[in-house]
Order: structure tokens, then sequence, then C-alpha cells
């Protein structure tokens, strides 16, 4: 399998674009991801893209992204897999240029959430992200759902509502630095603590904003990185993982079997361990969801996530940590955009030059999950040392 | 490149299937691909699949796939990619497989149309596979703007109405006795010819039914070929090309650039020639559209498309027999299955065991347009020998 890197990664900043349609979203994050190609880079030098969005009110989406960017001839590829689409996009990208039929591939992701999920009301939205025939209909939209799952968590672990707080806290403290990030303010514990609740045990603030945004990757095979980089950013491992949708056929509702089988494909194909991570972002869609992936990741032991955050060894300046770019708690989750954004997260992070940086980080790892705990895709990308 | 073979296809028929949902058709479409591998398929043997469907009306698609075959840990990408999402599938998946990440890999496709479609009224389905902001609402659906490519077509070329209506006489022909298509019956020149017009030219019988179904197909690597078949179906290329999606875009009506691109890249990797196909699934979305894609395959020269359905040179029995199946005319169009319908038509002529058998045929190609002409899939196939 031939190797893949990552030469150039950006994206818009997440927000409320009221004012900006998806036509105008996908080039301004091309835009930024071609400027950080360090040797430049050509739009002609596109062979193919695989394009993560959950949809488009434009029409069209693989079309939509060819038009965009004014490369009508661009093969494009259009991936919806719910809130892990990002990671998948590269995933398939990478099998692309690996078997060798691809040389330089775009993997963009984006989301104009307001309309998109607004199109047929927000029912129909969250029926394509679960199951419909019974889930939907038993109001399991997903911080309910979700609820359900950390609820349990906090029963059989000794984590507490407090453990929750502190990863809102530390993912406002690590977003209110991210010029990219929606929600750029610092929260404090107790704000956390006593904000109004959405759905039990999950206050406001323990909840993601769902916004707009666009994000890119450039990939292309180690035969012709040269062109492009002396500092690549190679995806040495990806992973998708998936698990029974409807909420009666979980086992076990403190874990999350896709993100289980996700990271084990992906570490299994990078050859690395959990323990090989110096920096990840993690689908911190609710707060609850990022303490339980810790130890799906396999940074924790089962029931133990609550430590990682006691001693702060998840903030930036700690052994390892995670969401340095406010994560989707303050950044905010387009879904199509989010997993891709999480690598251009890395991508800075491993090049040194982040806007929290982690230092000496080396191997970092993407963790998207969604659908709603029925997908999770998996990214680990390593730098090029320095 | 690992090479990469299909060893089993199947699908249900083609209907509306008013008492049947996805979560039936999936499993029926993998049972009858699964019977059809000669050493026999395990379930447990898959290592991936892409999910090829426009969308669910029962929840997230990547998990009603894996859910409705009882594998809750097979990764699952759902692919979109408007009339070509079948072909489409069958690249990304030959893309994970070439590169030697994934084996074994399965290709499904899958719509009800009549679910999917009406979900939000047409209007919202339409502007998924076309521009929303200008064409959709200059009443550009489907008819109505294939039908600016066809009069322009007949204006500047010596065919007819009549040529139209030998294309639907021919699938009608082929349709009949295909046990999976729907409409299963043979129509005369001037019922084709007297019909009540859809959209100048377009009569009714020029025009395909939209329909329910569900399509499979077994993809495995070279390597692992032997424990399923000793008459492997070798994926000889694959290729995706896109074009503008407005219609004041378009340069010339009379050709469709994206079926162009796809078919050179695809017989660029086979290192194949248009004259080297014995027979070709073609996507006779409306009956014009399969003549003028007899040209941008390269079957015929540049308005001389009509002198294959003249001399007959596209029937069954003729030089280059196209849409044995009975296309999407006769056989019906759920656009996620209709690609992966044209493979398993395809692996049955090329094993000699097609309802319409195609006599000493050891090459096919498939062919969808899309979006609505803004992409296009090829895929070409090359049979065991006999």
């Amino acid at each position: 399998m031939r190797r893949v890197a990552v030469v150039g990664a950006g994206m818009t900043p997440f927000a409320e674009h009221f004012a900006l349609g998806i036509k105008d979203l996908l080039p301004m994050a091309f835009a930024d991801c071609a400027a950080s190609v360090d040797k430049g880079f050509r739009l002609a030098d596109l062979e193919a893209a695989w394009f993560g969005a959950m949809g488009t009110t434009d029409g069209f989406p693989a079309g939509v992204l060819a038009d965009a960017l004014g490369l009508p001839e661009l093969p494009v590829t259009h991936i919806e897999n719910s809130c892990a689409t990002g990671n998948d996009a590269v995933r398939n990208a990478l099998f692309a240029i690996a078997s060798g039929a691809v040389d330089v591939a775009l993997v963009i992701g984006a989301d104009k959430l307001r309309e998109t999920a607004q199109r047929d009301l927000l029912g129909e939205w969250e029926s394509l992200n679960r199951d419909k025939t019974w889930d939907v209909q038993l109001g399991m939209f997903a911080p309910a759902g979700f609820a359900l799952h950390v609820n349990r968590y906090l029963y059989e672990s000794h984590a507490t509502r407090e453990h929750l707080a502190m990863v809102a806290v530390k993912n406002h403290r690590h977003g209110a630095r991210n010029p990219k990030a929606r929600l750029r303010f610092e929260i404090t514990l107790e704000q956390a603590v006593s904000a109004p609740v959405v759905a039990d045990p999950f206050g406001v603030y323990d909840c993601v904003p769902q916004s707009d945004g666009a994000a890119a990757l450039i990939l292309v095979a180690e035969d012709v990185v040269d062109r492009y980089t002396d500092r690549p950013v190679w995806v040495r491992g990806v992973g998708l993982g998936l698990d029974s949708v409807m909420y009666q056929h979980k086992r076990d509702m403190t874990s999350f079997p896709a993100t289980v089988r996700a990271a084990r494909r992906a570490f299994g194909m990078a050859g690395l361990r959990p323990s090989d991570i110096d920096v990840a972002e993690v689908h911190d869609f609710f707060t609850g969801i990022e303490l339980m992936s810790y130890e799906d990741l396999g940074f924790a032991d089962r029931f133990e996530a609550r430590k990682l955050v006691e001693t702060g060894a998840t903030s930036v300046g700690g052994a390892l940590p995670v969401n340095p770019s406010g994560g989707l708690k303050s950044k905010g989750h387009p879904p199509g955009a989010t997993g891709v954004a999480q690598c251009v997260e890395l991508f800075e992070q491993l090049r040194g030059h982040a806007c929290n940086q982690v230092d000496g980080a080396r191997v970092g790892l993407a963790h998207n999950l969604g659908g709603p705990t029925a997908v999770a895709a998996v990214t680990i990308l390593e730098g090029p040392g320095r």
C-alpha cells in the first residue's frame, strides 16, 4: 500500500454564517487549505475529490463542490456517514491514493446546518441520523439518546456531573484562543453545573452548538509528496466502525462499540497503540461523550476516564491534550466538516503551529461518533518530527 | 494495484414494492448475490461495504444496511452521487480492495423511491439532483431538462422521433424476457411514437419508470478470488466524470461531457477501447439519452448513433447489444440500485447465463448519467472466457 500524506489543511471559521452559502464556504476552506501548502498548490493538480456533507440546499452535492471550485471536470464522490462523515471521507480518499489510482486528492467537508436541518423541519433531519421507525417516534433525538448513555455511565462509574462540567470548562478554555471557533469564551465550573438543563444530565454547556462551516485537506501519494512540502503529515491509520442503530439493541450503554471497532482498525493499520498518541480531537458532541470515549479509544481504563480530567491530563499542558481546538463543544459542529476540521487541527499541531500548540506533538488522533452512536471513524496522523 | 474481481451478483425485482421496506429489499438482494457465489459465501467474510442510496426513510443509511444484514460490526460507507451512485459505489469499493486494505467487500445499492422522493414532495427530491437556485425554479425537472438536450440533438443530427421510439421498442423487447424487470411487455414503434407527450420530444414510452429495488455485488481481491469461484468477472476499469450542474453553463447540448470524461478514465484504466466492448448497459433514463450516449461512449461517430438502432446493432443478436436487461426503460430505476444492477446484468452476461444472453460476450460496460447531466460513472468488466 502506498503511503499517503496530508500536505495542506485549512478551514473556514465555524459559525452561524447567515450571509454565506455552501458555495461560498467551500472555496473559502479550499483557499485556506491551498495556502498552507509549503511549495504552492495549483487547482489543476487535483485528480479527484471526496466531499463529506449531510446534504446541501443548493442542489446536487458533488456538482455543487465541482462548480464552486470552478473545476467542473473534477470527479467528486459525495459521502454521508452521519457525524462520522468527515473522517470516512478521509478514509475513502486514502484508499484511492493508496491503490495507485489517484496521486492528489481533495477531502472537503461542509454543512450549512441551519438550512439543511431545517429543510424538512428538525424531525426529518434527525430521522436521517438515527432509527426512524422506533427511536425517533420515542423522542430519542440527539440530547435524549446520548443522555441515556451518560446517565448510565454516571451510575456505573464514579464520575459525576462535575466531571462533565470539567470537560466543558477545558474545551471552552481551549476554544477561547481559537480564532476559527464559534464559542470563544471561557466558562467556570459553576456556570457549567448550574446551567439550564437540556436533557438530564446535560446542561446547556454540555451540548454542542451545531454550526455552519467547511474544512479541507489535500492528500497526496508518497511518490509526489516532495512537490508540495518537505514537512508532510502522514496518514498512518484509518478506521470505520459501526454498531446497531436502535437503542433497544445496545447491549451496554456505558461504551460505544462503534468507536472501539474504528479505533482497533485504525491502530492496527498504523501499528500504533493508544499510548503513542500525543494529541487527540475527540467527538465531544456532548461533554459526557468525550469522557466515555477516553475509554473506548484506549486512553483510560474502564470507568477511570474521570481521572484524566481531574488531573488536567487532557488539557493543553497535560500528558494527552484532547480537543486543543476547543472541540465540537466550543468550535461548533457542521457534521460534514467536523471530522475534516479535526484533521486540520492535527495537521497544525503536528507541524508545530497550532493556536494551542501541544509541545512536541508527533502523533495525533481524530475521532467521530454519530448515527446516533451507530458509526465511528478514527484517523491517526503522524507529523514530520521537528 | 491489486486486481479486483466480482464473484457474486444478485438483485431484487425492480417494481413498486408497496409491501416491502428497504430493510426487506437489502437482505433479499444480498441473498440473491450470495447464492451466485460458486463456492459459497459466508456473511462473516465481509470486511467492508459501500452502500449506494439517495437516502432512506428508515433512518441512518449506513446503519440501516448493517442492521438489515444482521452485521452491526460491518464498516459501511454511504455514497450518494445522483443517478451515478451505483457505479461510483463500485469505484470506491474497488479502490479499497486495490489498496490492500480490504480483501472482500460488498457493494449494494437500493432505493425505495416512492417514499424517498415523496419524503419532502417531489420538488425537494429533484433539488438534490440538480441546481436548486436556478434550474429547479425554472422548472428544469428531469424530463424538461433532458428534453432540451434531445431536442437540440434531433435538430443538429439526422435522428428523428422514430429513432427514440426504436430505442424504446428494443428495450421493452429485451425487458419483456427479464423476470426482474418492471415493465415486462413489448411495444410497437407506433405505440411509442403516438404515446401521450410528457415533455416534447418524449412520449410516455421514452421515459423511465422510477421504481423500488436493490442490487448487490461481492468484490474480492485477486489474492482470495480462488476461495469463491473459478470463473471471476474482473473489474478492468472504473471512471467518474463531472460537468457543470446548471443548464446555462452547458456549452454543447448534444453531448454529455461527464460521460466522455468517465469513459476516458475507465477505458484508460482498463487499457481497452470502445470497440472491445461486447455488451453494454447504458443509462437510458430517457430513450434519447441512450442514443446520445452511444456517441459519448465511443460506440458511434458524432451524430451517427441513429444507425446503430436502424440496423439493430444494439439489439440482442446485433454487433453490440445495449441494455439486454431492458435497461432503466423497462427494468425500472431505483437510482442507488441502478448502476449496481447494471453490473449484475453484466456479471451474468459475461458468465454466459443472462436472460437475454449475448453470445460470446467477454467484455461489458456499465454507464450511469445523472445530476441531471453533471455526473457519469462507467465500469468495465471482463469475463472469465468460456
